[in-house]
């Protein structure tokens, strides 16, 4: 114990305890400056964390009570395999849904654009001419502002949930902790997405639309649910990027601990369907049916040709400019970790949050003209160019403005222009300033009330800044012609920038990969993600990671820390239990589970030897959505005894139930009954894992984190309970600066 | 139990039983037609599995004894920041040496074919207008024949783990079976040598080579060397096929159970250095350095541009196609399973073996001529012809034998050619003729005595049949243009070829994916392989799970069989179970240990409560490679007491040992130290995981697979020993298509 340095409250619980009431967004949400596609569909839908409900945890082990056994003795080969088909249908069904909802963003975000762009460039070509360009400015900014009052009025006074990119609370579910909310129908970036998609289909059931289809029943548990909220995220990340296979590593990196084959297989099928229905219905969207070339919504172009291979002495170079990223990257971190505790602090009313939002879209339109107005930046229009809404300004005809392709266009474009615009596009002091102006837009963008990830903003500032360092490198070495292609250095500081926020790496790799259709530029990529992953790391956490901390959810990583040998079960467990008797009064039942000071979710069950003195020894499991499910059919062994013919409980009403199970303030039990005895033995879980009590932490914790437990009971020699292990237990160990720490978490 | 139909003995067992003796190679390489770059340099090294040895199992549990806390809890942060670079140096070197050995195989063998085919080629011209090409036939049976002796001799006489792929081996490896010499000191292909050089270079020493740099010795644990394997295979397949993130796939598809984040993003670090080494000193070896454009050994060429996307009405053909490959594979495959029992039980002797591959040698060079003989495909020569030795033979002037480019070339460029060469470059007659023959010669190839695998052989046969398919369907439909490319329907064939033999999934999409160098193909190829996976699984199992289970190694699949939730962990485990005490008479010790007839490899270790009459309770577990070294050091109570200057055993004794410590029979114990005691408190792991014993199968399976055990414990609910279930128990069950089989493993 001697490692243990000092206790450190979670940086945000204590401050906005007088708010929870309220539902404060501990975790907001972003907007792109400018409006990407997520945010104009900010509006369309939506769910939020609120710090009103505490986090229950999932369980992702089996209740093996005789119940299931029952059931699963009972199917045959057949049915065995009639399950694994409806497996795969729910994989494709997911993959199509979410490959569907991403058409349906593209083409309404096209559109929408469309027209915003194409009344500010009208209304800017009038007035060119005769002066009065401040009518235009105030037009974008109300045109701006409008859109985004919409979609943050929904988020901050409906569904505060939808805030953000929805990738920390997938992260969160996948790591067994519900957040209340999260994969109810709703719209956010894509991950997000899919992973409600695939919580509805999978169920067969929605409760927001209060349907049930009586489909799919035996997907109604946390282990086969969880599966499928997999692949729906694999599928958005695929629909996205339309990066399969980055989708399906996206999936496995953040959540399944236990990798299992047929799994990846079904995710990886939902992932390929859902890129596949985007491109099908996208290639008929712009009349080119059958042709299947719009992969992805965020489409980075191809690389493609030897022109752009790299050579060996500009490794270093990147590796270099990885560097660059991670610094910059932690920068934006701190800089947006001060802002989210500021907003936490001061702006927690819904109103302020839709105002906070509308002025950083009018302070965006503003800086974004400012920057335009000011820039003397001509260049050329070429016969195929790919700006959409050149605007020529004061340049000369047949020119327009460089730094308006960067700042008047969706950041998607913008992306694409950077990588692929011939060399001698932009002039330096372009990039330089659009970088410096949009690095501080974003990070005050990410954490907004709107819905909006932080993936395309950190790639456009890095691929500003990767292709400012191209056109330099040309500058001041003899022979420029060798750096011809400063579109090449813009993707490397573009994925640089990225892997410095968010530090993500194996997945990024190959969805960067993927999104640029070249498999040449995998080793690079791969260097400076690790180098901006590891320079970042050296001064703070990844943007996601911030996020979830700020929550104070008991995320578990993938290992305990290192040195936390010295810990074992004793320590860490919690003790004394409440245990409940396998044939247990009704009226302790119903004060144990009503008792708000513990609130715990499960209870190991005991049984006495008869005739003997001996303490009770362990005999099983109970959950509390369990014995909720058991108190509303009123399982009470002298109703069993006078009702003969009294149906048995079936599994099926606890799917019913399943996931929303009533509180126990709901359930009536009258006096005459709280003197009634309940049964456990049948709904129990009769072998429950369990520890000796030397067992050491990182034991306990691989135990618990591979199986994805929620209850470890921690037994003695003579196999009596003696404490029972949660995820906080464990959550709340942490390797800090000065060797390990134990943080407070809320409710520990 | 009443699931279990029947007994089935794993076939092969049985019959070899009398042979096992001599060494039969149970497991056998094959050799590729026309001596790929494995065949020939199958003499360059080597291992093999034998069936003397009989497996046994890895421990990926950690032995969390008191030695190995005190050494852990001594470890500072900083100690464990060493270890954790360390890691990532090794497999920065594993990938280096296998990128290394990857050029170095390329080179050796592209010199050796070049030589093969100019001698050879010369001959044939300066024959073909004098007449007596029968001494050129003869000149390359010989050739073939000589080469795959040396190849073959090495294999069958001396190490007979280096036949065929590795990747079986490989695959037990990373499941959990040690495999007598798998990985030590040897080559053949990459995937294998990979994973060689990971084992070589992470423990610090070769025992072949018997030296020991004294570092890593961290490492010496079964733990630590597997997750370096995974890294070693994933390498090999990287350098293999320019396939990095395949490369990783395949090592998670194989290997690890427990998905871990770092671990992972390692393997892809060994990967990418492994695909960048070979790829730098390629480019230099072709004086081109710098430029960094072999990614791989087995380079398909790249698919680029948009004259070869693919059209939505093609996708029925493709899954057509993927049927083929089905039923194809599933023909091979069962063809070569009677061919391997064939093998085992007529085809034992070395010499037999050494003969068996050079006639196939001969007959594959005597059909190869035959078929060019007779062929009258003439082709014109392109400018820029692709084929390295065009054969004229009684083609015109200018002209070449198409037949030749299919059969008189390595068979990496033939499926190059096959891929990429213009439309009209092959008749349908030619790619039909050279289908059926190659198909027959691969079949018979694979399980020879040398070392080679089975990917290239099946590509070609894929993309034979495949370009056939497309030059039919331009020729049958009215507007034959749409069709224009049969190089793509080589592509897709080849894929459905090899996806009906090995039935791999995720990471053979990926490498294909990786090695065209081409994303939009990601989803016909992943249609391809499911639809050949789903056909195939029909009829056989894959090619690498048959001879696994010829091999009757106790291998876990993913999940226990659906259908076993009828057993429990009492009606698996093994019983009466030998226990020691805490403190044990080292006489018992060794009776135990000696005791051939049960061999078992771990202990329960027990302790009576004092003064009492109950029986004695669980208290640890010790292994037989511990016992043993505490046997070796004499670590008696008796002994202490004596010297008490004597130094304390630690960690460090274990690690020397390992991995081969030495057999009970080798350690001499007198009459008098058999009367004393050991005490074995230390030493055995005080926190077993244990299950009671209701726990049903697929919840014991679930906890023995995810966390890599190699004994668990099954204690009833006083905690008294009642069983341990093993790797054997669980492997046993297995569904048939009766329902549940249970099998009989050796010496289970």
């Amino acid at each position: 114990m001697a490692n243990i340095t000092k206790k450190v409250s979670w940086s945000s619980r204590a401050d906005e305890s007088g708010a929870a009431g309220e539902g404060t967004p501990l975790l907001n949400g972003s907007e792109q400056p400018r409006h990407s596609r997520q945010v104009q569909l900010a509006w369309w839908l939506t769910v939020r964390l609120t710090a009103v409900t505490p986090e229950e945890s999932l369980d992702y082990d089996n209740i093996e009570n005789q119940l299931f056994l029952e059931e699963e003795r009972k199917m045959s080969y057949m049915g065995f395999r009639c399950l694994e088909i409806s497996r795969w249908v729910v994989c494709g069904l997911i993959g199509f849904l979410t490959g569907l909802i991403a058409c349906f963003i593209d083409i309404v975000v096209e559109q929408l654009a469309g027209i915003k762009y194409q009344v500010v460039k009208e209304n800017i070509e009038k007035f060119t001419e005769v002066g009065g360009l401040s009518i235009s400015l105030l037009l974008w900014a109300v045109l701006n502002s409008a859109i985004v009052m919409l979609g943050a009025i929904i988020v901050a006074f409906f569904e505060p949930i939808a805030a953000g990119s929805g990738i920390p609370q997938i992260k969160c579910y996948l790591n067994g902790i519900k957040i209340p909310r999260v994969v109810r129908l709703k719209e956010g970036p894509m991950i997000h997405s899919g992973a409600v998609v695939a919580a509805g289909v999978s169920q067969g059931r929605s409760t927001s639309l209060k349907r049930d289809f009586k489909i799919f029943e035996y997907f109604r548990r946390d282990t086969e649910k969880r599966d499928f909220v997999s692949a729906g995220a694999a599928a958005g990340v695929s629909a996205a990027f339309g990066a399969p296979v980055g989708g399906v590593l996206f999936s496995l990196e953040e959540g399944a601990s236990f990798w299992n084959q047929m799994l990846t297989w079904r995710i990886f099928f939902a992932s390929m369907i859902s890129t596949f229905t985007l491109n099908f219905f996208l290639s008929i969207y712009h009349n080119k049916p059958g042709e299947l070339s719009n992969p992805g919504l965020i489409n980075f172009g191809r690389f493609q040709g030897d022109s752009v291979a790299y050579n060996l002495y500009e490794i270093p170079l990147f590796i270099a400019m990885g560097a660059i990223g991670g610094l910059l990257g932690a920068l934006f971190n701190v800089l947006n970790y001060w802002l989210t505790i500021f907003r936490i602090r001061y702006v927690h009313r819904p109103c302020l949050q839709v105002m906070e939002a509308m002025l950083v879209a009018a302070v965006t339109a503003t800086v974004s003209f400012t920057m335009i107005y000011f820039s003397n930046d001509c260049q050329p229009l070429g016969p195929e160019h790919t700006e959409e809404y050149p605007l020529q300004l004061f340049c000369a005809d047949g020119e327009y403005n460089s730094m308006a392709t960067a700042f008047f266009n969706t950041p998607e474009r913008s992306v694409r222009s950077l990588f692929h615009n011939q060399p001698g596009t932009y002039n330096p002091l372009t990039l330089g300033l659009f970088t410096l102006t949009y690095f501080f837009l974003a990070c005050w963008t990410y954490g907004l009330a709107v819905s909006a990830g932080v993936f395309i903003p950190s790639l456009l500032i890095g691929a500003a800044w990767g292709r400012l360092c191209g056109i330099l490198l040309a500058t001041i070495t003899p022979d420029g012609s060798i750096w011809a292609d400063p579109g090449k250095y813009a993707l490397i500081g573009a994925a640089a920038q990225l892997g410095g926020i968010v530090r993500m790496t194996l997945s990024l790799t190959v969805i960067m990969v993927e999104a640029t259709g070249n498999v040449t530029y995998g080793l690079p990529i791969m260097l400076v993600l690790m180098t901006a992953k590891i320079v970042g790391d050296y001064f703070v956490e990844g943007l996601y990671d911030i996020h979830i901390k700020l929550q104070s959810v008991p995320f578990l990583h993938w290992e305990a820390p290192a040195t936390s040998h010295w810990l074992t079960a004793r320590e860490v467990m919690s003790s004394p239990v409440t245990c409940l008797n396998r044939i247990e009064k009704v009226g302790t039942i119903v004060d144990t589970l009503s008792n708000t000071s513990t609130n715990h979710n499960g209870f190991p069950v005991v049984v006495k030897v008869s005739g003997s003195d001996e303490p009770p020894k362990l005999c099983g499991l109970i959950l509390r959505s369990q014995l909720i499910v058991l108190l509303k059919h009123k399982v009470f062994v002298e109703l069993a005894r006078s009702r003969l013919t009294q149906r048995k409980l079936q599994l099926k009403d606890f799917r019913d139930a399943y996931p929303r199970f009533p509180p126990i303030q709901s359930i009536h039990v009258s006096q005459d009954e709280r003197e009634c005895m309940m049964d456990l033995t049948e709904f129990m879980n009769a072998t429950p894992y369990t520890v000796p009590q030397e067992t050491s932490l990182p034991r306990v914790f691989k135990l618990f984190r591979a199986l994805g437990l929620r209850h470890l009971v921690v037994v003695d020699d003579e196999n009596r309970v003696v404490g029972l292990v949660t995820r906080k237990d464990l959550a709340r160990y942490h390797l800090g600066k000065h060797g390990l720490e134990e943080l407070q978490l809320a409710q520990t």
